[in-house]
């Protein structure tokens, strides 16, 4: 049994999916998120960029009592997990062989395997390389969608354009005749209906949050870290940027909803 | 009469379509062009935090000897501009003064002046005060359009997406029954012939950056800065980016052809 908060970190909002996910599977857990608002967006930054922001990142997270930090960015999570882990006390993980292994357990039809992301995390093929790890020789066709983020973050989750932007983007995956889709990127489950609607019934739809939630569960069970569910548990969500606090606040509530109710500025990267 | 280059910069490559407006008002003239890729976009972006990356960066133009500064960022200008002044030696101009004064000439049928850029320039209301300093009184009507950024860096200039999108942003404008729509976003001239459509034949539509070119002209003119026009004039566009050269180069021939070679990578900002 451990009290100390879970550490969540993203570029910016889209983890908030992520931290949404682990409320659901851990509710008696308390969590610090931070989002690197100053230097959204990783997805088209270098790796060793996002590596480094990455580890400052997870400094402050430790110097905040953290217990295990979770990498709720695809783009991190690709260029920097083993770097963090191997630079971190506390257990990390990220989204991405969550993601994986669930995309591996629901194509059972041995149709390829399709995955949508930002562009540094599909060209980083970390999704490829996970998967193949699960099942060797699985086919898997990946595509970029660099405006989906944007879209997400003006709250267009329905709009025409949208959805045109949709199936230009998911065409060439669907002419290869995926059977799962993985969301390989933290703004996507916002777009899960759009999305199942433009790839058709027969594409399981895999959100890498909800299966980053269950695996934080059994690790902090394996490790006997959960917090205790007694009565006088106090639970907290603290939130943390690094810029402009009230944009997180207004978008970010399209993720969380009431929950997310301010966050406090923290400064990174020589300061 | 002076060699010396000129400083030009933007928080990526949007700033490109300014660049290429400068070569095309001063031939003879050698420039710096500098792009935060690692920081951009400075849209979304705090006042405080714009203006601080904007010094950084005019220190660093300064330190490469240039004899003027060309902010061709609109949310630099809007945030920064006055700053800058304060604390270089060398003239700065940004790009909302000359939009503005080119959209209040347009203007001669007294209809309101539409103003669209990012959610940052359209907050800070700096189109607003500079078109009421040249035309006090003039009815300004504006909208941040947050996707064209994007949508540009995507190279769908014609897509249907795009004009998807600029119908829905330019809808309140047009109501409002405007008779000039001012470009003010740096990326916004690579959409000119899609939203010249949109918006209809009875809107003028105004790009700042062949009106920052023709400023800067005047400016270097005034102050004899001009580079002489002789024969052995030996004209070099030097390109710098705080991260991921390849991306820039791919994506910036999109706005400048072949002559953007190659991009050195700059590291700013406590390094």
């Amino acid at each position: 049994m451990n009290r100390a908060p879970i550490g969540i970190f993203d570029s910016g909002l889209g983890g908030l999916t992520v931290a949404r996910a682990i409320y659901q599977a851990l509710p008696n857990d308390s969590t610090v998120y931070f989002g690197d608002t100053a230097r959204v967006p990783y997805g088209p930054k270098s790796p060793a960029t996002v590596r480094r922001y990455s580890l400052e990142i997870t400094d402050w997270l430790v110097r905040q009592g953290v217990k295990a930090i979770v990498v709720a960015c695809n783009t991190s999570t690709a260029h920097a997990l083993e770097a963090l882990q191997d630079a971190t006390i506390v257990p990390v993980i990220g989204v991405i062989e969550p993601g994986a292994r669930a995309a591996v357990r629901a194509n059972s039809s041995g149709r390829p395997i399709g995955v949508i992301g930002t562009a540094g995390t599909i060209q980083s093929r970390a999704y490829d390389r996970a998967i193949d790890a699960v099942a060797p020789g699985t086919e898997v066709v990946s595509a970029a969608c660099p405006l989906f983020v944007p879209l997400v973050e003006e709250g267009w989750f329905e709009h025409e354009a949208t959805r045109v932007v949709a199936a230009e983007y998911l065409a060439p995956l669907l002419q290869r005749g995926i059977g799962t889709l993985v969301l390989g990127c933290t703004h996507y489950p916002l777009l899960k209906p759009l999305l199942a609607r433009v790839a058709g019934p027969g594409v399981a739809l895999i959100d890498s949050a909800e299966e980053t939630g269950l695996e934080l569960k059994r690790l902090l069970a394996e490790r006997d870290l959960l917090a205790p569910g007694d009565a006088d548990r106090r639970v907290f969500h603290r939130f943390a940027v690094s810029d402009d606090p009230e944009r997180f606040r207004t978008v970010g509530s399209r993720f969380l909803g009431e929950r997310l109710a301010a966050a406090e500025v923290v400064a990174l990267g020589g300061h």
